[in-house]
C-alpha cells in the first residue's frame, strides 16, 4: 500500500521574501518546490497538497485597498479564492513540468475549496489574525467607520486590521478530493486554509469575513482523506525547545501529551510553531488510522523525514 | 441516457452592468443563474459549466494597474486564474444553495483550468483583443516602452492595450474533467477561456500573454467530453439576421454551411455573435457524436431550447 501523505506547504515554498517576491520569483520558488514534490511522487507516495497564502493574500488585499476609490472591493473569501487559483496554477504547472523532465505523465490539478466554520466559534468574539498593511490612525478611523473593521495597534508600526480565525469544521469539496486522492491523482486544494463560509439554518452557505489557519485545515483534510502522514513543511528542519536561545534543542519526536504541555508553557508561540504543533495533535486526535503520523520539517528534508531520518515526528506515544 | 450538456455562461450570467457590478450584485446575479442551472439538473441533464470573465478580469487588471507602483503586477494568465476561482466559487455556492432548497445534495466544484495554445497561431502576429482600461497618449507611451504593449487607438476614447486571442488547442485538465462529467458531477471549468499557456519543445508548459475566446474553449471542451449539446448562453433568445435593422429576422435553425456563409457576409460581427456562431460550427466540426447539436439562446430559455422549443439550433444539415 502506498503511503498517503498530505503535504502542507508553507508560504516560503511558493514565495521568497516578506512580500512574496514578484511573479517570476514565485515561479522560480515553485519550481524548486516541485522538484521535492516530484521526488515524493517518484518514491511512490500518494501526495495531496495544500498551501499557505500569507504573502500572496497580502498583495491581493493591498491591490484592493489601493484601488478601492475606483474599483469595487472584494471580500476576504474572494481574496483567498484568488490566491487558490493563482498559486495552484503555478504549483501545478511546475509539478507537471518537473514530471515531464522525468518522462512521467503525472499531472496536478487545483480544486477551489470552501471550508465551513462555526458562526459561534469564539474566534468571532476575539478577532486576532492581522491581515493586510499597516495604517496610520486617521486612515484606520475612516475604515473602522465605513467597514466596521476591528483593528490592533502595534507600537511604532501603526494600526492593522485583525479578523477572526475560526477553526475549520468541514471541507465542502471533501468527497471529490478524497475520491481523487484515492485514485492516485495529485490535487492541490484548501489553499490559504480554504474560503471561509458559514451555513445558515436552512442549509445554505455564505461567505464570512475570516481567515482559517492553513495547518488546521491541513489536519482536517488529512483525517478526512484517511492519510497515513500529515507533513507540515516550514523553514526549519525540526521543532525546537527553547528556540533561539543558547539552550535550543531539536526534537526528533514529540508525543501528543508533550506537545500539549510545551504549548501551554509557551514553548511554541501562536505566531510561529504553535499552530503547526496544534495541527499535528489535531490530526492524531481526529484520525482513526492506527498508523497515522504527523511530521514537521523542511521541504528539503521531507523525503528523509518520511523514512524516519529527519524532521520532528509527532506521535501518540513513544 | 442523460443528455450531456456543456453550458457556456456569458458575462451577464454572473455580473450586472458594464463593469460587472460589485460583489453583492454578482452574487445576486449568480443566484438567478443558479435557479436555471438547477432546473437543467433537475430535468435530468448532465451539466458541465464554463463561463466568460470579461467584466471581472477587467476589474482585476484595473486593480493591478492602479497599484503597480506599490505592488508587483501579475500577468494575464494569473488574472484569468483569479477570476476562475472567484467566479467559480460564487457560481458553485449559488448552485449548491439552490439545490439545498430543492432538498438535493447535488454540489458543484470549480477546477482551475489551463489551455494550451499554439505559439505559431497567427493571432500572435496580430493582437486584436482589447483588454483593460483606456489610457491617454502619454501614459500609454510609457507602458509601450516599459512593457512592450501593443495598443490600439479608438477615436474619442483613447488608447487601449490589445493582446493576441489564439485558438485553444488542448485543455490540460481534460482527463479529470471528462471523468467527473461522466460520473454526473457538476463541474465549473475553463473560466474565461482558460489560463493560456504554450508548450516548449521539451514538453514543459509556460504561461503566455494572451486571452482565449471562452466560446471557442467551450466548443473544444464539449467535443473532448463527448457532449451531446453545446449551449452558448447570451443575452438574446436567438441569433438574428440583419440584427438591429427593420429587417431583423430570428433564426430557429442555422446549418453549418449557412453559418459560414452569413459569417463571411458580415452578418455576425466579431465583437458580438461571431465567436458564438464560430464556436457552434467548431463543435459540430470536431465532435464525432452523431447526435451532437449546438444551441445559442438566453439562460431563461435554455431548458426550452433543449426541448426544441426555443433558441437558435446550429445543425449539420436540415
Amino acid at each position: 500500500m502506498p503511503n498517503k501523505i498530505v503535504v502542507a506547504l508553507g508560504g516560503n515554498a511558493i514565495s521568497s521574501g516578506k512580500f512574496g517576491g514578484d511573479i517570476p520569483s514565485q515561479f522560480a520558488q515553485s519550481r524548486v518546490t516541485a522538484v521535492h514534490i516530484a521526488d515524493l511522487i517518484e518514491a511512490g507516495h500518494h501526495v495531496l497538497l495544500t498551501h499557505g497564502n500569507g504573502p500572496q493574500v497580502g498583495t491581493v488585499l493591498r491591490r484592493v485597498e489601493l484601488s478601492r476609490n475606483e474599483v469595487y472591493p472584494i471580500d476576504l473569501g474572494l481574496c483567498v479564492a484568488d490566491t487558490q487559483a493563482g498559486m495552484g496554477y503555478m504549483i501545478c504547472q511546475c509539478i507537471r513540468n518537473e514530471m515531464v523532465k522525468r518522462t512521467s505523465d503525472v499531472t496536478a490539478t487545483t480544486i477551489v475549496t470552501t471550508v465551513r466554520v462555526n458562526p459561534n466559534d469564539p474566534a468571532f468574539d476575539n478577532p486576532s489574525k492581522p491581515i493586510g498593511q499597516f495604517y496610520d490612525q486617521e486612515t484606520i478611523r475612516l475604515r473602522i467607520a465605513s467597514d466596521r473593521w476591528v483593528v490592533k495597534h502595534i507600537p511604532n508600526k501603526g494600526y492593522r486590521r485583525v479578523v477572526p480565525s475560526p477553526k475549520p469544521q468541514e471541507i465542502l469539496e471533501i468527497d471529490l478530493i478524497h475520491e481523487l486522492f484515492d485514485e492516485g491523482r495529485v490535487i492541490v486544494c484548501c489553499g490559504g486554509g480554504g474560503i471561509p463560509c458559514i451555513q445558515d439554518p436552512s442549509g445554505g452557505y455564505e461567505g464570512i469575513e475570516a481567515v482559517i489557519d492553513k495547518d488546521l485545515t491541513a489536519a482536517l483534510l488529512a483525517s478526512e482523506v484517511d492519510a497515513d502522514t500529515l507533513a507540515i513543511l516550514t523553514d526549519v528542519e525540526r521543532v525546537c525547545l527553547d528556540y533561539g536561545t543558547p539552550d535550543e534543542k531539536e526534537l526528533d519526536t514529540l508525543t501528543v501529551d508533550e506537545a500539549r504541555k510545551y504549548r501551554e508553557s509557551g514553548q511554541f508561540p501562536d505566531g510561529s510553531m504553535g499552530p503547526k504543533v496544534d495541527a499535528c495533535v489535531d490530526f492524531l486526535d481526529r484520525t482513526e488510522n492506527p498508523n497515522a503520523r504527523a511530521i514537521i520539517t523542511s521541504i528539503t528534508s521531507c523525503l528523509d523525514a518520511l523514512e524516519g531520518k529527519a524532521g520532528t515526528h509527532v506521535v501518540r506515544s513513544r
